[in-house]
């Protein structure tokens, strides 16, 4: 499975939030963490993080896997990670709902077949983000979130297969039900799972629903 | 174009938000209503609606078009508004990271051709609506937010057709832009639209980028 997901997946996507403004942003900042490592990207440069968000970060990967495959990077300079990034022959991705349509420019986008950066913003995005960014795209037209946008943006990229990605040294995996919870719990090694339907502690079971 | 889109509709899809907690929660319910109009919902039901919110989606309305096409409705009691929705012949999916996969469940979803009732959680979902669902389903076994959950799942129902929607009574318009910003502001009548680059006042400007 993993091989499969290879083949299908570009050589790699990186995520960086422009902009965050303390305590107001804090939850849909953890959303945009949450999101690039859930959906197939390897890294998430921010700046001005909460401490707050790491730790979840830092949880989430120790519970659910993938410490060593996907992180977050404080940065001071947005603009030199972005130029970097072109100097290294990756593509910049903007991502705003003033840029042309996703649904015209998607197939151009994954035929380049180049690492590519995808830029999202809190609220406020400095004008030459515009300029600075190989593509410009719209995920509609409409004002909503930068967190849905990013979403449809790796869904369209990676073409649904992030789903089939496991994440190394997980402590709990969930195996898809039609009804209710079904958690695997893995102690020391594997052979020693057991799987438990509903049997998590009461704190726990909500938790990430 | 707006006949293409609606042949290739669904007749109704709603979302219905449980479970919001006052202030830790505001901004990401903004995005979670935000998301339901940009993305071709017709309604979307809450509990516990900080005023702000409505104030919100009223200015967004106002500003971006469809006063008429989309609301969020207040209610008391969600498992009656689920109940009700079931008893009209609406089927009720569930987004939830235990879910079965939505890359084998989609198309059998879509088959249907049934009003859709999506149901998403802030944290908390009682145990109940796993099985009051028609289907839980999982975008994705990992945790991440339910706005992204939100956006893929009505992305992928309505293909990427829901961002060809016009909104009606829209006071600016976004003409899609590979650079920059170009939006078009809807005086009385629309032959007196002017097409204004970078003309916005710059408190507007990046408001909602």
């Amino acid at each position: 499975m993993a091989e499969r997901y290879l083949r299908t997946m570009p050589p790699s996507v990186a995520v960086l939030r422009i902009g965050h403004r303390l305590v107001r942003d804090d939850r849909t900042t953890t959303h945009a963490v949450l999101v690039s490592r859930a959906m197939g990207s390897e890294v998430i440069y921010m700046t001005d993080v909460d401490d707050e968000i790491k730790k979840t970060l830092d949880k989430v990967n120790k519970r659910w896997g993938g410490e060593n495959e996907f992180r977050l990077e404080i940065i001071d300079n947005w603009k030199k990670v972005l130029k970097t990034w072109k100097e290294n022959g990756g593509i910049v991705i903007h991502l705003t709902m003033y840029g042309a349509p996703i649904n015209q420019k998607i197939r151009e986008i994954k035929g380049l077949g180049q690492k590519i950066l995808v830029v999202i913003g809190a609220e406020k995005v400095p004008k030459e983000v515009y300029f600075l960014a190989d593509y410009n795209i719209a995920i509609g037209s409409q004002p909503h979130s930068e967190i849905a946008a990013l979403a449809i943006f790796l869904d369209r990229i990676f073409e649904g297969n992030q789903f089939n990605k496991s994440f190394l040294n997980e402590r709990m995996k969930i195996i898809p039900s039609e009804r209710g919870k079904n958690v695997i719990q893995r102690n020391q090694d594997y052979s020693s799972n057991r799987n438990s339907n509903y049997s998590l502690p009461k704190r726990n079971q909500n938790k990430d629903s």
